[in-house]
């Protein structure tokens, strides 16, 4: 019984991925902690076509099972679980074997993981896997990082059970070690932004507009025939037009609590983005925003404590047809921003950590697949493809005139956003982002002047070289130079 | 000779520091790996009134210079230097002793110092210290946190040498160790808010009103007497009026890069708020601006690329006076959100770790001494003075009050930097903040749509107890029961 390739740990995205590549024609052999998923995921195998997958009895049966080199793709939870299955099959395998981890791992542990199984010649691959369970088995985006060699390996099984596009499959590799759960962090930053945006969209749609549901199903349903066509925009007029069947009337949509939850990626991205001193505001708004969201309790007291605005709509006059143009090219350019974020994180810690990703390449793999999937992503692809080492998406003269386009109806977007006091955290971020990044001169002049005020932090000037430092008052003349104002505040 | 307090570390602040204590009549034994800067403070301390402080020659001769159970106060460069530090003198130090970090320390690290101490019964303070060199000389904000009877020895000293306001020193015990430094980081971040605030509405000032620094000077100085009042308010008046001595031509503001420097505190608080699940949006823009600021090369090249409104003053009428008062309160809603940030970390922290610090007291220690020290602070104190438990500053009562007659003049002045293309994250992103917050039923509903659509995270519903998912497609039915989908996306 010589299988093709193993998977251990059979949850939803588990089994889909094995009869996604047996569905290719890979022998599979799956294994998992209690044999009842086993035994389902064979059946589902038979189920669903013949397709050629054999269960495991335990780990060591598992290994015996696959050809050499071994190739292991491991989907268990993130953290103590992948060090506990590591260290249980590693006793079963062999120098030039290869483990994957598919899970959503902190790059960090990836890396540690690596290093201890050196020493027994085990490859060690971390892969990030987007798509959910109809992505995982019908071809989800693959992302892995790890040694090249191991990659070439897995390279003819991910190619072919990866989404396929215009272009090619939805993988390709990534980087060294920790690269691939890298970016497929940033994917899910950029997916929390995503989905943050069309949030506010839809917001100011219902609650400016007072659109019913069934109307803003239909305006989504309209944009993803537009250069917004992604599978968020898509799924968004599902969701919006679809009738609750709990209780058989209405839609769904009213009846969800706005509570949202969250696991450890999008806090990962913003966290990263800081270490790397990279401005991440889209990003980060998004995941304020699920933060304030599960906080629902404080919210319903502080509605009767706090006031919108004294505005009223005569005031502020809206024309619909107008507003949802708005609204579309502020979603747009908004997601540009979040992108660009997202990008020069990786680009950031690429050149930290000497990984050398391709930027062109990597959005690429996002093109299916992926829950960020989005017609957008071809002219990003294009942007790294002119210019490999674009500081910033920003940059790129074509994304830069497409930007420029969506300004005027962006800013009418979020000032009727203000005047009606619905919050757009993601929106006003990526348009203070916009406005930042293209200032020759911020007012960071002030701030430098503050820090080398009350802490001789020092400064640059504009007209000469050098370091300087102002005596700002008589006490500041009294206290030692320059040179020893190292240790001072902030 | 026997001193009562030990000071390690004579860079800027520990010199200052150490005579600060002397000038308080305690004898204070001084010491630093060059010799050179022993002897600098040894002069300065005769120099400024034969101040008792007395050098020693090596970390030996330091700690038996001190009465016991000893004091001593470390001024290093946090991280490497402050273990090799407490390694060189513990050696020489014996049960019951303190050892007293005043750095800017990350407080795991400081955990961890406690840990590593406590089997020689050697007490660890981490002491937050700001006010920068001019505080620690006359008087800075101190926050210790460590062990209670620890405290109890330094507190005499401690209590004299911080700023003095009206009910007392600017300092207090903060809780267990670990506490003073999370509260110093807390500070670091509010401090970078109000930076950034600041600087938003100088860019204003000058951008749209153009206003000369003279003019500018003359209204920070203004709302330095007004409810504004702060230390980093009347800081900006006196920096915006000074002339350039350098070129002997105009004012120094204006010579001064717009590339703005960091250290670690400002990234620590991001990460920090991340990590307890706390939305930290106008402290997070502050964070990013600098990033964005120091990124001067790619900002030339975009300033060229990316255009800014098309929109002309004449089609936004502005009027001076009323656009400056409303400056003025959306510098003070933006504020107060940023403190209401930064306090919702503190109590999130103190609840997970058990610290049970006092929000009050911590903000009262803020009142003098430090950089962020500001009128405002009194009102906060006594938000929390009346509620201890209070989930978000916000939900008071009079600070609710307060910013709810700021909204109309904070949302004008936003909707007037949009308007202009003058960036302005921080204002908007307290802005969005308020109105996130006091929103009863945010858009989440729709985010947890997607989540349950793509992922089956599931969602919960407004009118039944319980956890639903939906079948949205005839593809989700196909897919697993709820109790699966834990593995799943996102």
């Amino acid at each position: 019984m010589s299988c093709d390739v193993g998977l251990y740990g059979l949850a939803v995205m588990g089994q889909n991925f094995a009869l996604n590549m047996a569905s290719h024609g890979f022998k599979v052999c799956v294994g998992n902690r209690s044999p009842s998923k086993v035994e389902l995921t064979v059946k589902r195998a038979k189920d669903e076509g013949d397709l050629p997958i054999v269960g495991s009895a335990d780990p060591e049966d598992f290994c015996k099972q696959l050809s050499k080199p071994r190739k292991i793709i491991i989907l268990v939870m993130a953290g103590k679980p992948v060090d506990d299955m590591i260290a249980t099959l590693s006793q079963y395998l062999e120098e030039g074997d290869v483990i994957v981890d598919g899970g959503n791992e902190w790059f960090h542990n990836t890396l540690r993981r690596a290093k201890e199984l050196e020493p027994k010649g085990i490859h060690f691959i971390g892969m990030g896997i987007s798509g959910g369970e109809e992505g995982a088995r019908n071809g989800p985006s693959l992302m892995p990082g790890g040694p090249k060699p191991a990659y070439d390996l897995l390279e003819p099984i991910i190619t072919k059970c990866a989404a396929q596009v215009n272009d090619g499959p939805c993988t390709g590799y990534i980087g060294p070690v920790g690269s691939g759960n890298y970016v497929k962090m940033i994917h899910n930053g950029i997916e929390y932004g995503d989905m943050q945006l069309i949030a506010e969209v839809y917001d100011i749609m219902r609650s400016v507009l007072k659109l019913s549901n069934k109307e803003m199903a239909e305006v989504f349903e309209e944009w993803n025939k537009s250069p917004l066509a992604s599978y968020l925009i898509e799924i968004t007029a599902k969701i919006l037009a679809k009738e609750d069947d709990v209780t058989g009337e209405g839609y769904v949509i009213d009846y969800i609590l706005d509570k949202s939850g969250m696991k450890g990626t999008g806090r990962w991205t913003i966290q990263e983005a800081a270490e790397r001193s990279v401005a991440a505001p889209t990003m980060a708004a998004s995941l304020d925003s699920r933060y304030i969201s599960a906080r629902k309790d404080e919210r319903v007291k502080a509605s009767g404590l706090l006031k919108g605005p004294e505005m009223t709509a005569a005031e502020i006059p809206i024309h619909k047809g107008q507003l949802l143009d708005d609204l579309k090219w502020a979603l747009w350019a908004s997601k540009v921003c979040s992108y660009a974020q997202g990008l020069s994180t990786i680009k950031s810690c690429s050149d930290d950590m000497n990984w050398d990703i391709n930027l062109s390449e990597c959005v690429r793999m996002w093109k299916g697949g992926c829950i960020i999937r989005a017609a957008v992503l071809q002219k990003i692809q294009d942007a790294y493809a002119r210019d490999k080492n674009l500081p910033s998406l920003l940059l790129d003269p074509v994304i830069a005139g497409d930007l420029n386009n969506c300004t005027a109806g962006w800013r009418r977007a979020v000032v009727v956003a203000i005047g009606y006091g619905i919050a757009t955290p993601a929106l006003s971020a990526s348009l203070n982002y916009f406005d930042s990044y293209r200032r020759e001169s911020l007012p960071a002049n002030l701030t430098q002047a503050q820090r080398d005020f009350f802490g001789g932090h020092t400064y640059e000037r504009t007209d000469k070289e050098g370091v300087f430092h102002t005596a700002w008052t008589d006490a500041h003349k009294s206290i030692g130079d320059i040179n020893e104002r190292k240790a001072g505040e902030v």
